[in-house]
Formats: C-alpha cells, structure tokens, sequence
C-alpha cells in the first residue's frame, strides 16, 4: 500500500493540513516544517495526489451536481441528499445539467469549472473520456451516483439484483407473463441502470425455466405517460401479461392509470410492481423495490467531501441495499387471463 | 413615472447597453456618445439603477435560487423551470437552501453571494429586511415566486382565487361541511400563501351563507402523511365534512390514502379535492386546481435576467393564471352523512 498523507503526517509530527499546505508551497508553514515534511514524504515515497492537495482547501466551497434532469423525482431526491450534507458544512451546491449537447460540453469545459466547484457528484450520467480528462486536468474529483465508476467512487444499487427481485416476487405469485416497462437501449447519457435491470429480469425468468418474450419488454421512458402508454401496448398482445414490472414507480403509476381507466382490477386481474419507493408509493399502495435515493445524494455528498477534505483517493464503491416492499398492487395471478371488467368508483 | 434606461437611449440616439456602459465608466464607449448619454439622462432626470448597471455584465453568469427545500414536488419544478431558461442562455444555476438559521443567514451574507450570483430567485421565502439589504447593497436583484414581492419583481397565482374557486367547485356540489387541509399559522419564513387559500376558501362559505367551523381547519404539513393524519382528524369529528380541501396535491393525496384505509369510496363518500396539478395528480384521477409550476419557474428567470441584461427596474407583479381540473375525486354531496363502507381491491 503506498504512503498516504496520513502517513507522512505522523512522521513529520504535524497535522495533515500541515502536510497538504507544505507539499503545496503554501504560506504559513515554517520553512523547518516544511524541510521535516519534504524529508518525511521522500522517505514515504509519499506521491502528493494532485488533484486532494489542491482541493484541501476547499478553495470554492461548492459542490458541483450533474444531472440530466432537475424535476423527475429521483433526481430532486438525489439533489436534496447532497443538499443536506453540503449545507450542513456551509458550502454551496452548484447544478449542473447534462441533458443535451451544451450541458455535456460544460461539463467538459475547464473554463466553465475551474474555480466555481471544488468537485462534481454525477447522478445518473456516465461520464465520458473528455469529461473525465477535464476534471483531473482541474483536479476536480467526482463521484458518480446510480452508475458503476470504474476507476471513481460510486454510490449505487445493485440493479441487477433488482430487477431479480422485482420479477422473482411475480414468480412466486405464480405469473408467467410478466411485462417489463423500462427504457430504450439507444442512450447518449450511457445510462446502463435499466439494462442491468432488464438482465436481472432475464436471470429470474431463466431460473424459474420461462423463456423470455421480447414482446413483453417495452420502452416507458421513465415516465408517467410513458408508463402508461407501455401498459396499453402490453395489453394489446394477443397473449396479454399478467403482471407489470415497470422499472420505477412513476411508470408503475403509468401503469396503475391506464388500468384504472380499462376498468381493470389491480391486483385481480393486472399485478404491477415498482421501483424506487416514491413518496407518492405508499400512499398508492404500490409493491415496490426501494432505493434509498436521498440517501444515495447524502453518501456521495460524504464521500466526495472526504476526497475533498482528508486527500482520500481509493475508489469506493458503495453499493446501498434495496428492499422489496411488498404493498397492495401485486397478488396472485389469476388461472383464466381474460381480464374482467368491473364498473368501479374513479380512485376506490 | 420616473424615466427609463430605455428613454435615455431613446433621446441620446443609442442603445441601452451603451447608456449602461457610459454611465458605469466602462471603455468602449466614445467621449462623444458617454457626453451625449449624460445629457440626456439629466435632461430626463434619470437616476442610474447601480443593482441593474452593475449586473448589465452578467459578472458570475450564475443564478441563485433560494427554496427552503429541494425535494417537495413545487420546489423540484421550479427549480426545472429556472434551470431551463438559465441552461438556455449558458448560466449556472445555486442552489441556496434557507431551510434553517445558517441558510438564512448566507441569504444575508454579502460575502457569501458577492461575485457567486448575479441576481437571486426566491421561491416561497418572503425575504427579511436583512436579506434584502444585503441583496440591494450588493447590487442582487432578486425576484419572488409564489409570494408577493411588495417593491420586488414577483411571478404568482392569485391565492386568494384558488382557495374560492376549490371552495366553490365543492359548494357546487352540495357540499356544506368541508374540511381544509393547510398549513400551521405560525411559520419563521413568512410563508403567506395557505393564509390566502384560506382566505378564499372563507370568501366563498360566506357568499353561499356558510359559518366557518375552525374544527374543520387543520395543518397538514404540506406532506403526504401530513394530510393523512389531517384526514383522520376531520373523519373522527363528530360531524365530519363531505368533503376535503386540501391546499397542495400531495397533502390531498394523504387523504386519498386515509380514505381508502378507511375502506371510504371517493367521492361516493368523501370528496377531495388538490392544489398543483402534480405530476401524479392526473394518474390518481385527482380533482385539483392547477397552477403553472415549472412555468413559474421559467417566467421568474426570464424576469430576472432582465433585469440583469437589460437593466429593466420596474418592479413586475407577474400573476399566472390557475385553473380548476375536474376529474375523479369530487362528486355529488351525499343527503345521508353516514359514510358508506365496502370492501375493494387495493387501489381500484
């Protein structure tokens, strides 16, 4: 394990401070200290990482957020998480948005970064070569959110799993045909999360021998109407699913809409199961796997901050557990498929 | 009415920036022209607004947005709307949270926005005469959303509207006992907009000749839980309403939630009905009186870069219109008061 700064700290005798303001030429340290922290550092073989030195002293004092988006719910809850812990060290949040080719550009530009963030929290954008160059040549450190960071630290779930445990629940109610509601393939962003989701799905049904149907597997865009329109498709087949897992609540409540107004029975005659566990979930009553989102913006925001602060560098990857949380959407499937029709009240 | 930048440019034959530009002493503007603009603008007895000249540059090229939270659904969707008008014209967007004592306090801290932001929205937060001074004393304009703004530029429904207009819809269908789920009186950040739908839902019980019963308002904490246990409250009073009001579409979905605990059919048995128009609200089929959110949002930014570019001063009172949806949640008052029950599905 190579010396860390800690490390020289404790053989110079000095505070870690001393050591970052030493090796960084700075003022205020006594030209013997620094001598006594240059020697401890060349006995180390302690290589001073640029990117933590410079940022020791949180020269802006603002978190940087990239998002594709402010107002889907998963990103404000994300964006709130690291707004408690960034305003709770007093330091400003920065949003930063990459949902087209402009807003991608910032996020490359070094002139647009340099000296208005002391480091960058990217939810759900995988970023790419030039963007990552950008940061290290500014020696702004990122943490990534919901994707996996290769060589950056990342806080996400395990979405494969998710997807396992979303369609195993269906299983055990004895469905089939199970629908999946998620998102195109064909993505700028490289956002990979429902990929690993659908292969989750994929895992499941091989395990429990269904061969899966790639009529069964619709693009909901992640959205309410995108949900909807999903479910009505699904509906349409010849052989209509049984169940829906729609890859977040939002395209669940998509999903429970467009039921509501066919006049059918949830769960009787369509089981529907989320994920995420929206705000709105419980009060829908929706099965569902939680992520803890803002828990999620809360850990990145901690671990960024320690990069920032104490010069840690080692890439953690800090996966956070999901759960299903079974509700009122999801129940047996029912032998005979042709759904019934039943008159019912607009919301009861 | 005082002379404008704009007559000044009118008089000296030149254009608005230029007439900024002459009378902050920047270069680039002839000897000539700077003498012909301070004629014209003594001729006029025009006072140079120092906040809109000093800011005619767009020094930081970033906008702060002070909420006092991110994740509430009104507060994500304005801040979308802010950011694509400010992402549109290549600004950065802070966020500025004014949720405590400290957020306040950097709110009226010159040396925290100083060469941050080149101007401030503020969304449902009345800002203290401190906050004020400090914005003007560093040359911040600053626009309101949600509030009236007194001497501020301000963008907002009219409150007081949407209060009658939600009363009116359930006195229209022979509701006599409605509840109101708002918010408590006492509030350190002078949010004024539940006493205006109060005042509203007041105004149209007594021009249907109807007491106001004080039991019958409750807080719900503008929260999803927080109008369940509001809902509660009403339903065990002796005499419970027909019907619900309540002042945001998530405390309204709260009472959704109770209701169908309850095993009551909406509206067959309790009416209700919402404020927003959230993303969810038509998926739920919730009746609710709509207001323009992200559209807020966007038209406080186009205010605010105005005032920035352009140097535009007067104060605008921007009231954006609201809109009753009716779906699903409201129905006919029923004569009998005694609340049905029956036995339903999950959520249909």
């Amino acid at each position: 394990m190579p010396a860390s700064i800690g490390d020289v700290a404790e053989h110079a005798g000095v505070s870690v401070a001393t050591v970052s303001r030493a090796l960084r030429g700075l003022p205020n340290v006594a030209p013997s200290t620094r001598a006594r922290v240059l020697e401890a550092a060349a006995r180390l073989g302690y290589v001073a990482d640029a990117r933590a030195a410079g940022l020791a002293s949180g020269r802006t004092r603002t978190i940087g957020v990239a998002v594709p988006l402010i107002g889907p719910w998963f990103f404000s809850q994300v964006l709130a998480g690291v707004e408690a812990v960034v305003t709770d060290r007093d330091l400003d949040l920065l949003v930063l948005t990459v949902d087209d080719d402009a807003g991608r550009q910032r996020l490359a530009s070094g002139a647009r970064l340099r000296g208005r963030v002391d480091g960058v929290i990217a939810v759900d954008v995988a970023l790419t070569e030039e963007q990552r160059a950008t940061l290290a040549a500014n020696d702004l450190p990122a943490v990534l959110v919901g994707l996996r960071g290769e060589d950056l630290p990342c806080v996400l779930v395990d979405n494969v799993e998710v997807g396992r445990t979303a369609t195993e629940h269906l299983l055990s109610l004895g469905h089939t045909r199970i629908g999946l509601v998620g998102h195109a393939r064909d993505d700028p962003l490289r956002f990979s999360v429902p990929e690993e989701r659908r292969r989750g799905y994929h895992e499941a049904l091989a395990a429990a021998g269904i061969e899966p149907d790639p009529r069964l597997e619709l693009d909901g865009n992640f959205s309410i109407p995108g949900g909807a329109e999903a479910a009505e498709a699904l509906l349409a087949l010849p052989e209509p699913p049984t169940a829906i897992l729609a890859m977040s609540d939002e395209m669940a409540f998509g999903c429970l809409r467009l039921a509501r107004q066919r006049g059918l029975a949830v769960p009787g005659d369509l089981s529907v199961v989320g994920v995420d566990d929206h705000d709105v979930a419980a009060a829908w009553d929706l099965t569902t796997v939680s992520q803890p989102v803002q828990g999620m913006g809360e850990q990145a925001a901690e671990l960024l901050l320690a990069v920032i602060d104490a010069g840690a560098t080692a890439p953690a990857h800090l996966t956070v557990p999901s759960r299903l949380r079974v509700r009122g959407t999801t129940g047996p499937a029912k032998a005979d498929r042709t759904p019934s029709r039943s008159t019912q009240d607009a919301i009861t």
